[in-house]
């Protein structure tokens, strides 16, 4: 299946249009018969397979070990951590029936596994030596949703999902802000999206938790996407599981805990950010084909000669360890090869034609833009990593300025609401930090605390806040949600 | 946690209490809270991953992609293939709440993803240009089980499931062949576990195929377990899905279809045959730790000087890609670090102590036998990966020696009752495929047809069935299945 470039909306017209044209046209994602669902089709699932071994080389290399707990999760269970059975409850999807009976008990299929998870952790725990217990689990959870937006809220998604227990405070703290950082570095490294890190407000973190760490990115339209939270859930579970250890001392504590969780909506991020009017742009670091090469061949050139070269060049890059497509369709227009790699958001597209061949050279455009360059091959293989390095370093320094223009230094409630109802983005405001405030500058203005920053303490001044005036400390990030 | 080697249950008394005491003690798995549903803890996961990591690199090669569709399966998709719905029903857990709200129409958890996967492929294959169409998916599927045998039979389990379609039966059939053959290469190369390959009987065969390729291995006790299966749907699901494509003729025929899978329950097929009363035994291939380390110091070793000797053995090991583990618990005694990792069945066993550092070798022992052995390290180092095939290959031949001394051709009825009420196996014998003779055969000595052999044809003669007498014209095999 080929697209004409005239057929896919335009992301300047109506970003949330393109994003769905774009995601179904580059064969990224399908919808599912099921409202709420879709089908992850190779071209993204490949993608999340390098998320997925980059978090897998930092976890292991961390001890944090993978494991595999039970999908259904008796409603007993869920009802243990009060907090948690509110927040989660309105979203369940629940078995009844199991081999044509009626089940005695109804089973929760896991929308997050706390509680399935440490039902076990307290058979297996019992001494400061058995700590820390680091698992993490790669699985499907579901989430019932009413809407649908492919990868960024679907009922059912994939995930990781850390759990760990400590016998201190103080070292589940380090786990949390161990998997906070991990995550910063899947976005900006691999995914080219520059992040906002802090925690979450009362109202707004994990239902459980008693502190949430968020990773916030920016979108084009500027709103906000919450897009990976690790939680500090003290001894809320752990007293809730019964789960105790005997410490050095010899006497009998409560373990402290975690949890933390990334999800394919990483992808629709991603997706959204960098793209343009032509489709897809991919980071390299991540695109599961790096380069196409399409060969540009006129009725009397020699095929068989010119496939030699290009395999003679695709062979040397794919030694370096670069992910090389040839498209040797013949029954497609070069034109229409190109739209289609376009859509698609490869990197680097390889023109080669007799001229290349003649000048043992090659013609290549890169898919974020620039005019087309030729240069030797001998120049060109050694170099094709450090152009691809310099490609990911374009699209992050692309969003970096794009979250820097439009992170505001707020002091008026004028000024608040003039930014949300126009660029929208990120206001730094200071705010009293009451439920009750929150909620009504969400329905003013739609924005919603996105975090408190890590680095809010440094230089931040008592004033009064943003929005009622009562006294207020920190420096809050405010973003209207996605 | 430490276990006494006295506090095991003999495999050669009772293997079925070996089996679920030693996959407890040794952590690869634990029972969760729902009725027939289980954890896979790290130890078996790891095992798992090897799995993963080789059949991605075979089904890869071959261009099969991977990608993920949703779990839940409206009703009415199941019910479109009529021999598949009857057959899975019985098995189904069924989804009736979502939201808060009762569903209109009730959706199954996936028990495999025949219906879900073609109802998509229906919209994405119209040319011969579409095929084929190479796909899988590393999931978790739910059979609802009565009774739960750890990893061998579970409600919940996992794996991955392969569908393709193709424009010709002749096509379907190779890649039916090829998945049998990398599911071959698995038991074999990976698992250490000979493999009877063939294909199933009609009334054994996949619900909605044409024919279902088996692979069955013979576990201890003399009873099959089936171990993997590819099925040739031919054009069933195309039909009760619609699946048409325009062929290079320009007329629309149906696609070809396949699936097959392979699941965890491989595991427990592995740990039930290689075991001993010791505990496991794991094929080196697939071992997360091939190699331990235990310390041996006395009340006066120089341990900073013994420990910096280990590093150097572990150091130089891992360079050449062994997975090696250093216990340096110093809560636990020498015998009881021996015992647990006897039981967790690591392949070889490094003791090093004053001796071994002054003398700069090595004493070793390998987990399936043999004498304490003791090399210099400058020998030993080079050796170890040829050490560990070698003892790749013994747990081989010796599952091979089992296989072919189990496996019967029998020409009686009285001397295959006989077999089956004794040592069991497999049984060669002539049958006449029909399904009411089966299912008295099953009735008298609990043996089912196992397949009918690849190379059965050759050098087959026509003759009478070994149980009704009735004219035959193949040898099947038939055994107790587990």
């Amino acid at each position: 299946m080929a697209f004409e470039k005239k057929e896919l909306k335009k992301k300047s017209e109506n970003i949330a249009d393109w994003y769905n044209d774009v995601v179904l046209k580059s064969e990224l994602a399908d919808y599912g018969p099921v409202r709420g669902t879709m089908v992850i089709r190779p071209y993204a699932y490949a993608i999340w397979e390098s998320i997925q071994e980059a978090l897998n080389r930092m976890m292991k290399t961390a001890g944090v070990q993978n494991a595999y707990f039970p999908m259904f999760i008796p409603m007993s269970y869920l009802q243990k951590e009060k907090e948690h059975v509110k927040g989660f409850s309105p979203e369940l999807a629940v078995v009844t029936i199991g081999g044509g009976e009626t089940l005695s008990e109804p089973l929760a299929v896991r929308p997050t596994s706390e509680t399935i998870m440490y039902s076990m952790f307290k058979k297996w725990v019992s001494s400061y030596r058995d700590l820390p217990l680091l698992l993490n689990q790669w699985c499907n959870v579901v989430r019932w949703e009413k809407r649908t937006y492919l990868f960024l809220r679907t009922t059912e998604f994939l995930w990781q999902e850390g759990h760990t227990a400590h016998a201190t405070h103080e070292d589940a703290l380090a786990m949390v802000t161990q998997a906070h950082e991990w995550y910063r570095q899947i976005y900006e490294d691999y995914l080219a999206l520059p992040v906002m890190m802090g925690t979450k407000s009362a109202t707004e973190k994990f239902a459980g938790a008693i502190a949430t760490y968020t990773i916030e990115t920016l979108m084009p339209d500027g709103k906000s996407l919450q897009s990976g939270t690790s939680h500090d859930l003290g001894q809320n579970f752990s007293k809730a599981f019964d789960i105790t250890f005997q410490n050095k001392e010899g006497t009998l504590d409560h373990v402290w805990q975690t949890s933390w969780g990334l999800t394919t909506r990483s992808l629709g991020g991603m997706f959204l950010a960098h793209g343009d009017d032509q489709g897809l742009i991919l980071p390299p670091r991540v695109a599961p084909t790096q380069i196409v090469i399409v060969p540009i061949t006129k009725a009397n050139t020699d095929t068989t000669k010119l496939f030699i070269y290009i395999e003679r060049i695709a062979h040397s890059l794919r030694e370096l360890g670069i992910r090389v497509h040839v498209d040797m369709r013949d029954s497609m227009t070069i034109g229409r090869k190109f739209n289609e790699w376009e859509v698609k958001g490869v990197p680097m597209r390889l023109e080669i034609g007799e001229k290349e061949m003649n000048d043992e050279c090659v013609t290549f455009v890169f898919r974020d833009g620039g005019e087309k360059q030729n240069l030797p091959m001998k120049g060109f293989v050694p170099e094709i990593q450090s152009m691809l390095d310099a490609m990911q370093k374009r699209l992050f320094a692309k969003q970096k300025k794009h979250l820097d223009d439009l992170t505001f230094d707020v002091s008026t409630w004028e000024e608040f609401t003039k930014i949300m109802s126009s660029t929208r983005g990120f206001i730094r405001a200071l705010w009293c930090e009451d439920a009750a405030c929150e909620k009504t500058i969400k329905e003013k203005t739609k924005a919603t605390t996105r975090c408190l920053p890590l680095d809010a303490e440094k230089g931040t001044k008592q004033g009064t806040c943003i929005h009622c005036g009562k006294p207020a400390t920190h420096r809050w990030i405010f973003g209207q949600s996605y």
